[in-house]
């Protein structure tokens, strides 16, 4: 079993080291501690559990350390910056995990970018080595790349050439749409092996700038003065502690404090419940940090987060999620109104926009979701967005019972989906003035209302209702799990796009089909061959 | 070999009737006229043959029959508007004719599309039977749609839940972003096999209208004549003759009037030469009229079209096509201008349009492009936009030579490309004014001043020339095939999204993956075992 939770006393792989408004994430990979057998970790390639550890350092850089301004990403192997992910690895991963890696190394990339653009904190990549693949995506994801001039330390992009597979964790779209590096010049970087040095690095928009080895440091703690004093009094406040996540498991259950994981293995259905908030939650920002990693809105949603990464790397088999919520809808509106009230306080940001990011995390899981609104739910507000979020959302109509749903100030725009919008506006699409309708709604929704509002999918009514779940769980775990995985991606991401729609729908749509191409995974193929004395044979045919 | 050539007079599969403003589109397969072998075309299903035919009618439509402003798309089979995509033609196709069948498909209704948003012509999809998969995906294609009421005629999308693949002829897509159908309602459409009729595919948003049969000619004919006298007194002018195109074949070589093509087969790659224009072309709508199809840049690119095709479908081992052109620059630069001066005109703004279709295709071709620019080449204006698709443009550095090129008026707008930008605008999204700058440069560029300006990718000088374009031949065909297509897809597009690059980007990745992944085509996948007595057998792990 992968477990996705760590923190940077057992890291293996990366050293972070705080010193005043600066962090410094060092990558030093330990090449015998993998997540699997049968390679090694050389010249700081990674594996999945390497990026477990990135991921958790950039949470905790946002909730532990909100006086950090900006992050240096730099290696402590010399001449070696990052090798990218590992080969051998991929080569010999199942083509569920290869998928399942790539998109949480993806994930940890767009948290980079998101902690930049929503929290401020500066990244720069200070590359005192070759950068090449994953390495140079990873600095890609950064705002700023500085390469050593060493003569021989470059960046590069050696998929194609090398290895018949993409530059896949947003290497290619970020070439072109973040740092807009013209098209052609984008081909000719993606196809050279050896990757591009220097002044050609600089002047193709690759990197933003060179220096020689003996001014390295020196110039990488001159653009972090300058990045830290651009913003010198910001966030003086102390940060808080993320703990472990606490947890029970059996054979088919898997419980956190405000979350549970019922497995229904052998119908391929899971029932996953989030347990609302109580009635007694802090409204201060004072005693909000105080409670720290207990806040509701932060506990329970690092537990969705972590119930998310087990159900798609370890149950792989669990085809639809039903998403269920327990609890008193006032107490999640009250909940909302504190953090729509606190939302300049940096520590009600950042809790907001860790539910704005297991949200996406939840778009993003190749697995369909049904919302579930029995009696005793609390689909309100922020928990809402569950309902939202998923594929299809069933509600019981029984007037004899309170079954009801809301809308909070916080669906209006605190959680955008990967395309930019609301889930409200990705929902009404076609009527737009639906949006500000629903918001204005002064009342709960029951059933009825909620159907006539466009909320909800299926209102069956209590003499059906048992029948109707149960046949539509038997009908969708029934199907091609291929199939709905396209299908789920094509229809969850209507309207606008943005490079993080195009990483997770388009670069990695045609990963995922390199990923199975003989050419690259056959007996001949190139990722199969790497770093055998035997060379790679291509059927040529264009396709 | 196949052949996109055809005619009305050769069509087995449609009948277009034309009377004054209204063309009539009657679809009515021919089980036996397949284009190949193992498959009979029952219910109205198509195969690439089928498509041929209604690529052609529609592009006729345009040139031929100006005077058209209402097409009615329905069928002359009784209870079936069409059934889609013919499941044992897929069931026994390559994955590379699968991928390519598709893509023209998608071209098709773009195409469709096209005239609809820019020459104003409204498509009706009168559906007097059930429409499903393919079938009401040609007819989310249209403007308007309307299905018969019968008790029995459905819309449907049933790829998913009996074959295991996407509607990937664009309905994924059309269904959220063109139709704006909630997402909930579009999943659960997308997984009901049977459909929906009447009244709840009309509250949903699928279809436009229903009406039982007694009156479904009848509103039809109503809707259709409110259609027309929306726009009476445009295009009374009387349309032009496309006459086949000439071309004569060896085993390595396609020669047309204008287009060259020369196979390289053991290199695999070939030379496609477009021939600028003459000197003594008409420069006045009326004389252009006159001249018809024979007029050079309708002309050129139809055969540039027809080359595109062939060397797709079939030359699939051919990975490169280096672009070149031979011709007068001014002649190109005049031709420009005179297209420019009467783009209000019907005829020019069609050849016009054509040009822009013609260069999507290109864009959209899986096979790398390199512009090579030479002496006696006329990359000017119009044929600069070939060396703006390309993927790498070489352009020899010889002072001693008089190689140059140039923009035109025609590059600010005229050629879009499916990102909705122009190529300038594309290539230049990290410094957007230099597509001013380029557009206002008033000389030529000689080879310094086209590197200067970003227009060209290397610049060799004549002594490695030779050596550099045949090295670079060389590495471009050794490299993975399907690594290469993922990887143009990615970095040709950037920019901003648009239902086309939606539909040729991530859903068609999606749909190709899918297309080679066990659960569809292994031998007990959906689409191998569909219309067997034997039962799909799926692998239920997510990826």
């Amino acid at each position: 079993m992968i477990n996705f939770q760590t923190s940077p006393d057992h890291y293996h792989h990366w050293k972070l080291q705080i010193s005043g408004p600066v962090a410094t994430l060092s990558m030093d990979v330990q090449e015998d501690e993998t997540i699997a057998e049968g390679y090694k970790l050389k010249l700081n390639s990674y594996d999945l559990g390497v990026d477990i550890e990135l991921a958790d350092a950039v949470q905790r850089l946002r909730f532990e350390h909100p006086e950090v301004r900006a992050v240096v990403i730099t290696s402590l192997k010399p001449r070696i910056f990052c090798a990218g992910a590992n080969i051998y690895m991929l080569g010999t991963s199942s083509h569920a995990f290869k998928v399942n890696f790539c998109k949480f190394t993806n994930e940890t990339r767009c948290a980079i970018e998101d902690d930049s653009r929503h929290s401020g904190r500066r990244y720069i990549a200070a590359l005192n080595g070759t950068a090449s693949g994953g390495g140079y995506e990873l600095a890609i994801a950064c705002d700023e790349i500085y390469l050593v001039d060493d003569g021989n330390s470059a960046v590069s992009l050696p998929e194609v050439p090398l290895l018949g597979v993409l530059p896949g964790t947003g290497g290619l779209t970020r070439l072109v749409d973040k740092r807009k590096v013209r098209r052609d010049r984008a081909d000719v970087f993606s196809t050279l092996a050896e990757g591009l040095k220097g002044k050609r690095a600089k002047d193709w928009g690759l990197i933003d700038d060179s220096f020689p080895t003996s001014r390295f440091q020196e110039a990488i703690d001159a653009r972090v003065a300058q990045v830290v004093n651009l913003r010198p009094d910001e966030n003086t406040q102390m940060g808080i502690k993320l703990s472990p996540l606490e947890s029970e498991s059996t054979d088919d259950t898997r419980d956190y404090k405000y979350v549970g994981v019922n497995l229904n293995r052998e119908k391929r259905y899971a029932d996953l419940t989030v347990r609302g908030p109580e009635s007694d939650l802090p409204t201060t920002p004072d005693e909000i940090q105080k409670l720290g990693d207990d806040y509701w809105p932060l506990r329970a949603f690092r537990e969705l987060d972590d119930a998310l990464l087990y159900l798609r790397v370890n149950e792989p088999e669990i085809g639809l999620v039903c998403l269920r919520t327990e609890g008193d809808i006032d107490n999640v509106l009250a909940l909302d109104k504190t953090l729509a009230a606190n939302r300049d306080h940096w520590l009600v940001r950042e809790i907001v926009l860790n539910m704005a990011r297991v949200l996406r995390r939840l778009d993003l899981t190749a697995k369909s979701f049904f919302a579930i609104i029995e009696p005793g739910s609390c689909f309100a507000g922020s928990l809402l967005e569950l309902a939202l979020s998923s594929d299809r959302v069933y509600m019981l109509n029984n007037p004899d019972q309170r079954i009801e749903i809301a809308t909070s100030e916080l669906n209006a725009g605190a959680f955008p989906m990967s395309n930019g919008l609301t889930r409200l506006q990705s929902r009404f699409l076609a009527e737009p003035e639906k949006v500000d309708e629903v918001l204005a709604h002064k009342d709960m929704f029951d059933t009825e209302a909620a159907e006539e509002a466009g909320l909800i999918t299926f209102a069956p009514d209590d003499l059906d209702w048992e029948d109707e779940i149960r046949l539509a769980i038997e009908e969708r775990t029934s199907l091609s799990p291929d199939a709905l995985t396209g299908m789920e991606a094509s229809l969850r991401f209507a309207g606008p796009e943005t490079m993080d729609t195009k990483i997770y729908g388009r670069l990695t749509a045609w990963q995922n089909w390199i990923f199975q191409r003989p050419n690259a995974v056959g007996p001949q193929g190139a990722l199969t061959n790497y770093g055998k004395p035997t060379q790679a044979q291509f059927d040529y045919k264009r396709t």
